[in-house]
C-alpha cells in the first residue's frame, strides 16, 4: 500500500501514544496470564549476562581480552578483580532463573545457596576449561595451514570464540541454569555464525574451521581431536512425539562423534549414529546412519568424479 | 609484496596527509556528481535507526529488552517514553529519506507532513506487530524440542529476532521508507546471519530454527504457520531485463509458501512457485516448479536411501 | 550431572578465588613458556585494530559513516582528523605485531621506521581503495534487482562492507602486518557472515549477494567484475604435507576467477583450478576442475529437471 | 628537594608495587580497627548517592533538568520513571548506611523495612519539596534585580540549586540517614559554593544571592521569606565541652532567623541568638547577640561614613 | 523526628507512586499557568549550551582544550569541526531561548534568521576574544610570583578560565541572548567560585587572583589591565524601586574601574563609583564612593598599624 | 547594542569558517612564537592528570573511591591495578612536562628515565601520604561537632578532599613537576574552594572546616594539628621586585604557623611572620606581624564587644 492510498487516518499525522501504550499492555497482560500463576517474575538480564561470560573469558585469557597494555605484574589483580566481578553478577543472573524456573517465592534463601553453590562449581571449574581451549588452540595451529601463529588464533578464530563460550555454557546447562547458558549460546552464535546448543558434550582439541552455519543438537557427544568445517550440521533426524503428538524432549537424538574424526564442509550427519574413530565425511555428505572407525564417507556424484580423502578448505 | 620490496616512497615513513586528503575529495565530487543533480542531500543516519528499532522492540517486550529490574508499575512509564523517543527519531529519518529519494526541496512541509503519517501508521500498527510476535513465538515453542520456556525463546532465538525485525522494517517498506527498512534488515541479518528482504509478506505464527545462511527474496510470501530451518533460501529463478538488458525491479519472483509448509535446512526454492498447505520440503533438496498441497518432496539420494518425512535439526 | 548430585564441595558456595587465580596463573606460564623464549611480548589490540578500520572506512565514506548531519564545508577537516588519528593508531599496532613477529628487541627504533612506511604506503593507497570500492558498489547496483539506490547499497549491502574491510586488510597482509590484517577479516566475518582471508587477491568490480557462508581462501586469485552469491566456497582441495606429515603453508592451493565470472549460491570450487572469462558456476555446483571462458556448468540432477543459465537470487 | 639529590632509590626508577600495596594494606587494617569491631561493613556509594539526588530534582523540574525535547506527553512518564529509579538506588544507600551506624547484623529484615519506611516518608514529602522551591524561586525573581526570568533562576541560580538539594538533605537528615545527607550538601557546597548543613530547618522562600562562601550551622532555624547574600556566616559562637574536654554534640548552637530578615555579604552570625522579624543586618557586619524585630545593624566605621539601610548587590 | 516517631503512613514502606506524580502534575501546571498564557515553550538546554561553550574554548586553545596528542598538522581540521559543531549546536539554542522569550509561534521563520546572526556575529568576534585572552594570560604572568609559565596560566587559573567563558557569554548577552549567557556564567561561578554576570563589560588584560568570592555585578565597567584578588566584590549600594515599591532593572548601579586599578583581597565596592586610573584599594576596604586617579586606600585599622601600598597575595 | 542595531554583516546569517579558522591561527602562531623558539612542544594532558589523581586517592581509600561493592578479598587488586594504570599515566604526563619546561630534544632516554625517578619517589610515598591523611581525618573528627563518623568525613569533607589532593600534588611540585602539581592543586580549589598552592608545607593533622575562600601561598609552612576555618588567607604582604620592577620569584613571603594554631574564619595573615605554637586567631582578624606561643588575637571592636576565645563555627 502506497501512502497515497493511506486511509486518512490522521490528517496531521498525529496518533494516541496513550492508546497504543494501553493496548500493549493489555496484550502483555494476556501474554504473561497464559504463561504465569501470578505476578510475573523478574527476568534474567541478557546484557549482564553477556558481559559476564566476556568477563571470564578476559580472566582465562587476560593478554588477549584484557586491558591493552597490561603489565605482567598486574596480571594476577586483574584476573582477580574481574572473575569476582563476573561470577558475582552471574550468581545474581543464575538466582533469578532459578526463581523463574519456578521453585517457590517461600524458599528464597535456599535459592540464593542453590545458585552460590553453582557459582562456585563453576569457578572451580575455570583452570579446566583453559586447559580444554589450550588444546583447541593447538588443535587449529596444526590444522589449518592459514594460520600463522598461536596468537593469532586466539584473536581471530570465530570456532574458538565459540567453542570457548561452548565451555562456559556448557557448565551453566549441566548445573541446572539452561537459559543463561542459551543466551551465552545464541550470543556467540550471532558473533561467529556457529550454533552449538550447550547442551553438546565435546572433548579436548576440537576445531571448527570458518565455521559459519555450523549447526551441532543438544545431546551430540564429540570426543577428543576431532574437526569440523563450515555448514557441518550434527542434527536430529525427525522428532519423537507422545501418543498425543506432542514433541518429546530430552532424549538422545544427535550423533556421537569419536575421536579424531573430520568432517568436512557442508556435510549433514542426523539422527543417534556414531562415527567411528577417525573416519571422515566429505563435503556435502548427507548421512543418516553409523560409519564404522576409519571410514571414508564421500559424496558419490559421478558427473563429477570426485574422490576426497581430504579435502578441506 | 614484501616490505623489503617496497619503492622508497618515504623513507621516514612521512606521506602528505592533504594530499590523501584531496585525493579522496575528488573522488567523492566524481561519485556524487553521478548520482545527484545539485548538493548531495543529507543522508538518514544508519546509527540512529538502529537504535530506533531497537527502542521499538524494547518497546514491545520491556520484561526481557527493557532496563534489568523495571517493576510493573514502572512498564508503563517505560513503553511510553520509549515509543517517544524511538518514533520521534524514526520520524527525522524517514524524513531525510523522502528528501533524499527525489522529492522536491521547495515541497519541504509536505515532506515533514509525509513522513508523520509512515510514523502514525507505524505507530499505530505496533499493537498487531507484537500479537503475530506472541504467534511466532507459540510457534517456536510447539515446534522445538531443546526450546525450555517461552522467556528462553523470546532471550535468545535468532530465528524470532530476525522475524521481529523484520515485521517492523516491512511496515517502514510498505509505507514508503525502503532505505531505512533495508538498514533495519540487514542489522538483523548481521545479527543472526538470517537475511529476510523487508519486502516479503509473513504472516503469523512463522518460525525459524537455527537460522544461519537462511535467504527470503523481497517478493516471497508465507503464510500461517511456516516452519524453515537454517540455510533454506526462497530466491528468484532467473533475473528479467528488459529489451535494453537491463535488470526488471519489483516483479513477482520468489515463492509462495501456503500455510502450515515446512521446508528443512539447506533446501532452495526459485522463482514464482507455489508451495501447497501443508506440504513439507526435504533437507538439501532443489525445487523450482509448484507443489501441490499436502506434499512431501524429498532428495531422491539412492545411496544414502533415506525418506525424510519429519527430518529436522 | 544435576545439582542434587554435585558431590557437597563447599556447603556455603564458597571457593578460593586465590586458589583458582593461582591455577590459571600457572596454566598461563606453561602456554607462554611453550611458545616464546622470554617474557610474552605485548599484543597489538583487537579493540584498537577493529577501531582504527572502522575510522578509516567512515573517512572513505564520511556522508555515510562519519557523524550524522555533517555539513559540506567540515568534510574534509573530519577526513582530516579521521585519518591522522587511526593511521597514528595503527602505526602503535603495526608495531606490536612486528616486534611480536620476532624482530629483535635490540633493533627497537628500526621496528618503529619500518611501521611507520608501512603505514605511509597504506595511506598513500587509500584513494585507490575507495576507487575499487566505488567499482564494487556500482556492480551491486547493477546485478542486484533489490537494490534502490547507490546511497543504499553504501549503507547496507554486507557484500560491501565485507569487501571495504577486505581491501584494507589485504594492504596489511602484503606489506608484513598478516595478524592485524586477520583481525581486520575476521570483525568483517562476524559482522556479515563472509569470510575471505586477508591474503585474497580482488580485483575491481566485486559483488556479494547476501552472502552468509561465502569462504574465500588464502590464495584465490579473483578478476574484474566477479559475481558470487551466498553460501560459495572457493577452497582448497587437500592440504599438502611435508615428509614428517606436517602441513604445507604459503603454497597456491585456491581458485582462480578471471573476469566476469559468476557463482551461484551454495557452489563450492576446491583446489588451484581456474574458471574461464564469463562462466558461470551453478547453484549447489561441487567443481575442483577448471573450466574454460564462457562455460556454463550447473547440477545434472535428472530428477528435478532444471537447466539453470541464470539462476541468482 | 630537587630531583638531582634525590637518595638514588632506583637508578631505573623501578619500585615495588607489591611492597606499596602491602603497607597500603596494613594502614588500612589499622585505621579499621580502630573504628569497626569485625570486618568492616559496606559503605553507601556517594557516586550512587548523588545520581539518586540529580534524579529527584529532575523529576521535580522535568522541563529544565529532564532530556531536552521532552514533549508534554512524555513528562509523566519521564517523572515515574525518575522516582521510581532514584527512590530506589536511595533505599540501597539508606539501608547501606543503617546497617554501617551500628544496627546488628540480625536484624537484616528490620533494616530493610526501615529503609522502606525512610523513603516512602520522603517520597511523600516531593510534593511538598517542589511548593517550597516554587517559593523560593519566585523570592529570587522579586529579590534581585538581574534576574530576567523564572526559567533563568531556575536554571542558573546557585542559591536556588544549593537550597533544592538541601530540602532534600534535610529530609533524609530527619528521618535518620545524616550521612547520606551530608554527601548530598558537600555536593552542593562543592557546585556552589554554599554550604548548608542537612540538619538546618529553612521555611519557604528562601533566597541567597550570589552564595559563594556562605556558611550554615547544623542547628539553625530559619523562617520565611529570609534572604541572604554571599559570604554570610550564620555560626556557633564557641563550641561547649564536657566535663573531660570533649566536644558536646547535637545541642541548640547556631542562630534564628525569624520571618523577613535580610543579611548582606560577608556579615557572620554567631550562636544561638534571635534575628527578629523583618531586621536587616549590613554587610561584613560581626553579630554574636540578638537583634529586635525591624533592627537595623549596620558597620559602625567612621572612615567609611556609610550607612547602609538597603544595601545589597 | 525520629522514626520511631514517624506516623505510621505505611507499615510495608509503599507509597502511591501514581499519587505522587499526580501531585507534582498539578504542581508543574500551577506553576505554568502562572507565567505562561499557553502550553509552556520548550527550554533551552543547559548541558548542550554548556558544551558548546567547552567547544568554543577548545577551540580557541586547542593545544590546551583539544584532545591529547593532537599533531601541529591536524590543528586546523580539529578547529574548523569543533566552530562548526559548538556554533550549531548554540544557533539552535539561541532559537530556543528566542522563543521563549516571548516572541509569536508565527514568526518561526524570522526567529531561526535573528539566531543564525547571533551566532554569525558570535563567530566572527572569535578571533578578538582570543586576542584579548592573550592579552588576559600575559597580565597574569606578570602580576603573580607564583606564575611558571604562560602554558601553566592557560591550564589551571581559574580566573583565566572564568573570564574566558566572560567574554564568550558576553557576546550573547549584548546580541540579545541573556539566559544562555547567564548559563555559561554561572557553570563557571560553580567552577571558579567566581560570580561574573554576563553584562559586566571588560577591557583586555584583565586578571583575577585565586578568585574564589569575586563577585562583578551585571553594569560594571572595568578598563585595561585592572587586577583584583578573591573576594573582591563590585556591587550594587541599595536597589531602586518604582513607585510601587518594586525593583527598577537595567539601571547603572555598578562601579567603573578604569585602567590600571588593583583591588586587593576582601575589598568590596559598591554603587555606581569611579575609581579612578592606577588607583589601589586595600585588603578588607568598604568603598561606597568614587576615589580619584592614582588613589591608595586602605583600611584605617589603629590596632594592627598596616600601611598595605602593594599588599597582595 | 541590540540586534536591531547589528551591522547587517550578513543578511543570511552566513559567515567564513575558513576566514575564522584561518585568523584564529594567525594568533596562535603568535602567541607561540613569543613563548617557543621552534615548533611548540606537546603539553601534558589536564584530563589525565585529574584521572590519575583521582585513581591514587581511590587507591588510597579504596572502600570509599573504589567501585561500590568492592569485597575484602579484591581490595588489594584493585589497588594494585589502580595504582599501576594511574602511575603509569603520572609517569608520561611527567615526561611532557619535562620536556616542556626545556630539556633538549637529544636528552629523550634522559627525559624518560627522569620522570620515572619522580614517579618511583612518588609511589614510594604513597603509604607515607596515607598516614598523615589518617591524622588529617582524625583531627576533622575530634574538632568538628557536626562530625558524626570518620566515615562521614574521608566522604564528605571538603577540607579532607582538599588536603588529599595537596598532599599528592606537593610530592611532585618538590620532586620537579610543578605544572601538574599545579593542575592538581587547582582541580581541589575548583571542587571545594579551597586554593592551596602546591609548594606549601603542612604537617599531620591539618583540619579546615566548611573550606570556601581559603587561600594559603606556595611559601607557608604549617605545623601539626593546625587547624582553619573557611575565608582564612595565609598571603603575601607585598610582592617584592627587582632593580627593574619586574617580581622576584620563590623566595619565602608567606607566613609560619607552628604546631596546634587555630585561626578563625575570615582571619588575614600576611607575609613571612610566624604564629607561635598553639596560639589562636580570632575571626576577620588581619594580621601582619608575629604572633608569640599561646597568643590569642581577636578583633578590637568595641561597637560589637565581642571577645572571642574559641569562637568557630
Amino acid at each position: 500500500m502506497s501512502l497515497a492510498e493511506l486511509p486518512d487516518v490522521d490528517d496531521a499525522g498525529e496518533y494516541s501514544l496513550d492508546k497504543i501504550v494501553g493496548e500493549l499492555r493489555a496484550l502483555r497482560a494476556a501474554a504473561q496470564a497464559r504463561r504465569y500463576r501470578g505476578a510475573p517474575p523478574d527476568l534474567p538480564s541478557r546484557a549482564e549476562t553477556v558481559a559476564a561470560v566476556e568477563g571470564l573469558v578476559a580472566a582465562l585469557f587476560p593478554r588477549h581480552f584484557g586491558p591493552s597494555g597490561l603489565a605482567a605484574r598486574e596480571v594476577d589483580s586483574f584476573v582477580t578483580l574481574k572473575l569476582a566481578e563476573s561470577l558475582a553478577s552471574l550468581r545474581h543472573q543464575i538466582e533469578l532463573e532459578l526463581r523463574l524456573s519456578g521453585e517457590r517465592e517461600g524458599r528464597d534463601r535456599g535459592l540464593s545457596r542453590h545458585a552460590a553453590k553453582i557459582v562456585a562449581e563453576l569457578a572451580q571449574n575455570l583452570p579446566n576449561v583453559r586447559l580444554l581451549l589450550d588444546a583447541d588452540v593447538r588443535a587449529a595451529y596444526v590444522g589449518d595451514p592459514s594460520a600463522k601463529s598461536i596468537d593469532e588464533i586466539i584473536f581471530c578464530f570465530p570456532g574458538v570464540a565459540a567453542v570457548a563460550r561452548h565451555r562456559l555454557a556448557h557448565q551453566l546447562y549441566r548445573l541446572g541454569a539452561p537459559m543463561l547458558a542459551r543466551i551465552i549460546a545464541e550470543k556467540a552464535h550471532s558473533d561467529t555464525g556457529i550454533d552449538i546448543h550447550p547442551g553438546a558434550e565435546i572433548d579436548a582439541g576440537f576445531f571448527i574451521d570458518h565455521g559459519t552455519g555450523v549447526v551441532i543438537g543438544e545431546t551430540a557427544i564429540i570426543g577428543r581431536n576431532v574437526r569440523l568445517y563450515q555448514a557441518v550440521t550434527l542434527g536430529a533426524k525427525r522428532f519423537a512425539t507422545d501418543a498425543e503428538g506432542r514433541l518429546l524432549k530430552d532424549y538422545p537424538r544427535h550423533p556421537i562423534l569419536e575421536d579424531d574424526v573430520v568432517i568436512y564442509a557442508g556435510a549433514t550427519v542426523l539422527g543417534r549414529v556414531t562415527i567411528g574413530r577417525g573416519a571422515s565425511i566429505g563435503g556435502n555428505v548427507w548421512l543418516t546412519h553409523s560409519v564404522p572407525a576409519g571410514a571414508v564417507v564421500t559424496q558419490a556424484k559421478a558427473s563429477e568424479d570426485v574422490f576426497l580423502d581430504g579435502a578441506g578448505i
